[in-house]
């Protein structure tokens, strides 16, 4: 399996998080990604690539093109008003309010985010933008006959919205790939592995028949996003019964897990899918600092022999995990037990 | 003029705020209504009284009762999970996801704000209702006689809607001096002259014609919050034309302030009030650190004469201001105006 990696994705670092009332450290930061590049190098699972795909146009097939806009001069009209820190929203349209976008920054980002721990620095747009080309070259090697790639994107992409930011996410690379692989005629499940509902992509895909969309995920009675990713979401209009979701409560281990990954698995059969993509997160991991799922290392071999044993064409996006010195054998994990 | 001032505004005392990307201490802190006692003791206008109000079931005239239920426990349930660091929303029910109270404290800290800037502490709710007393007392006096009273509340109230807190508010003392004062037979406006727009009291009364509402402050195309406060926002349904809204762009004084009260009082005269609730906000001044109007320490003399000549039975209520050191003379200069 290739794996398709741009080394880009450090321009993204974000020095804080809101969590906790507290201002932290940005779990999602760039180490994650090199961690994963040396474990999966040292697997030897195959040739290590840059992405060949160049631009993100394809990303307004999913998002709006005036949030696309946004995101690469949000930076510029931040710093004009506040200086060099990271942009961070402090404010948002809620449901006594207009939703309009205003003509200052803070409003701007309270009109395109969804939380206040996604900050966007001077160079974040260039590794978002460099997240979808990894992503894009993942689906031109699927649809060039690849069994199997891995696009180790970074930033994540899962929470992204058609407008709106949030969860680190900015771009939803997974959900850009199920995009142009459904253009190329494939008929395409998403499989959404991280801890977190990937509210994002559900949302893009949520009246539609024509992509699957299947997460197994902290359950949001307990776990951010919160307000999405219940049981009973399950498609609207066209997209009725093409929404599967699968919530779990804190303290899940493989057991619990493992039976929702085969109704998963079952749905994508069901849905007669030809091509799968993975959003590949890793923070159902037991030791991970923001989740509370018990899954071993030895568990992620497992769930890549049952993503195997789909027979699809199948492309990894990479998304979350903040345990990050066991992130790169997890990681690792899930792609040998799909080769074995 | 009697003065309201409640000891127990002390109790709410958060530690920061999250405002340009980084968290600062607290512009809205207890010295803010010492400052001001102070001051208006030494301009010697009146007795400074404690509430005799006690409370605050009629906030839930005006507010969602599961809402203030939720202020009342939401601290403690943040401190089970988060500890003793003041309680701030991270996420929020965005217009991609459900408009659901999640059973997660900081879901629900995000479906009852709309802004990441208000803590909440240990204490906050014990000042919370402080201030509901307070203004619930200046009531007491106008409907006793008096011409004019001043209730020193804190935190401030305007910008909380029916069931979100946010910009420093958590329940609307003014709105709800306001429908008291109305279920007593009064017919009463409210002038907002606090420098943000008052947000909450204007969706709190939007659709009612027995309550006029004014309000003078920064456009929200450049000034928090941004998502309201426009001028084309004249009311809707029965409250179509009870709601006028003036905003004034950066860099205002005096000239074009005093032209905007003149139309505001106008407002008053032809809605045909006979009691006026002042929201009264400092924030307009030149010096206030989060602000950029330019208004001075005598201005605030003539807002006072201003309001006088309304002729009108007058509860003041106090709101922003951060300027702390001149604070206590602007406001007692407001009052001091008035009884000129
Ligand atoms: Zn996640
Ligand atoms: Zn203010």
């Amino acid at each position: 399996m290739k794996t398709i990696f741009n080394a880009d994705h450090k321009l993204h670092d974000a020095a804080f998080e809101l969590i906790g009332g507290k201002m932290m450290p940005a779990f999602e930061c760039p180490r994650r990604a090199e961690i994963v590049l040396e474990k999966v190098t040292e697997a030897k699972l195959g040739p290590v690539i840059a992405p060949t795909a160049t631009g993100i146009a394809a990303a307004a097939k999913v998002h709006d093109a005036k949030f696309v806009a946004f995101l690469e001069k949000a930076w510029g009209l931040w710093s004009e008003e506040h200086g060099d820190s990271d942009a961070l929203p402090m404010t948002w349209p809620a449901r006594s309010l207009r939703q309009i976008e205003p003509d200052s920054i803070d409003g701007k980002l309270g009109f395109y985010s969804f939380d206040a721990g996604c900050g966007l620095t001077k160079t974040s747009f260039q590794a978002i933008a460099a997240g979808v080309e990894t992503s894009l070259t993942g689906v031109d090697l699927i649809l060039a006959g690849e069994t199997s790639a891995f696009a180790l994107s970074r930033p994540p992409g899962h929470h992204a919205t058609a407008d709106q930011m949030g969860g680190y996410c900015y771009l939803n690379n997974a959900a850009i790939a199920a995009q142009v692989l459904a253009e190329a005629g494939r008929r395409v499940a998403i499989l959404d592995v991280d801890y977190h509902h990937g509210n994002g992509t559900q949302a893009i895909f949520y009246e539609r028949g024509d992509i699957y969309f299947a997460s197994i995920h902290g359950h949001p009675t307990q776990e951010y996003p919160y307000f999405l990713g219940y049981a009973d979401e399950t498609g609207a209009g066209a997209g009725e019964g093409a929404n599967l979701n699968l919530p779990l409560y804190w303290g899940s281990a493989w057991d619990a897990y493992g039976a929702a990954l085969d109704k998963a698995c079952e749905g994508i059969v069901a849905f007669g899918a030809d091509t799968v993509v993975v959003s590949l997160g890793l923070d159902t991991f037991e030791e991970d600092p923001i989740s509370k799922f018990k899954l071993k290392s030895e568990d992620y071999l497992r769930m890549g022999e049952r993503i195997r044993k789909l027979g699809l064409q199948t492309l990894f996006v990479f998304e979350g995990g903040y345990a990050v010195e066991a992130l790169g054998i997890n990681t690792a994990n899930v792609l040998i037990g799909f080769e074995s």
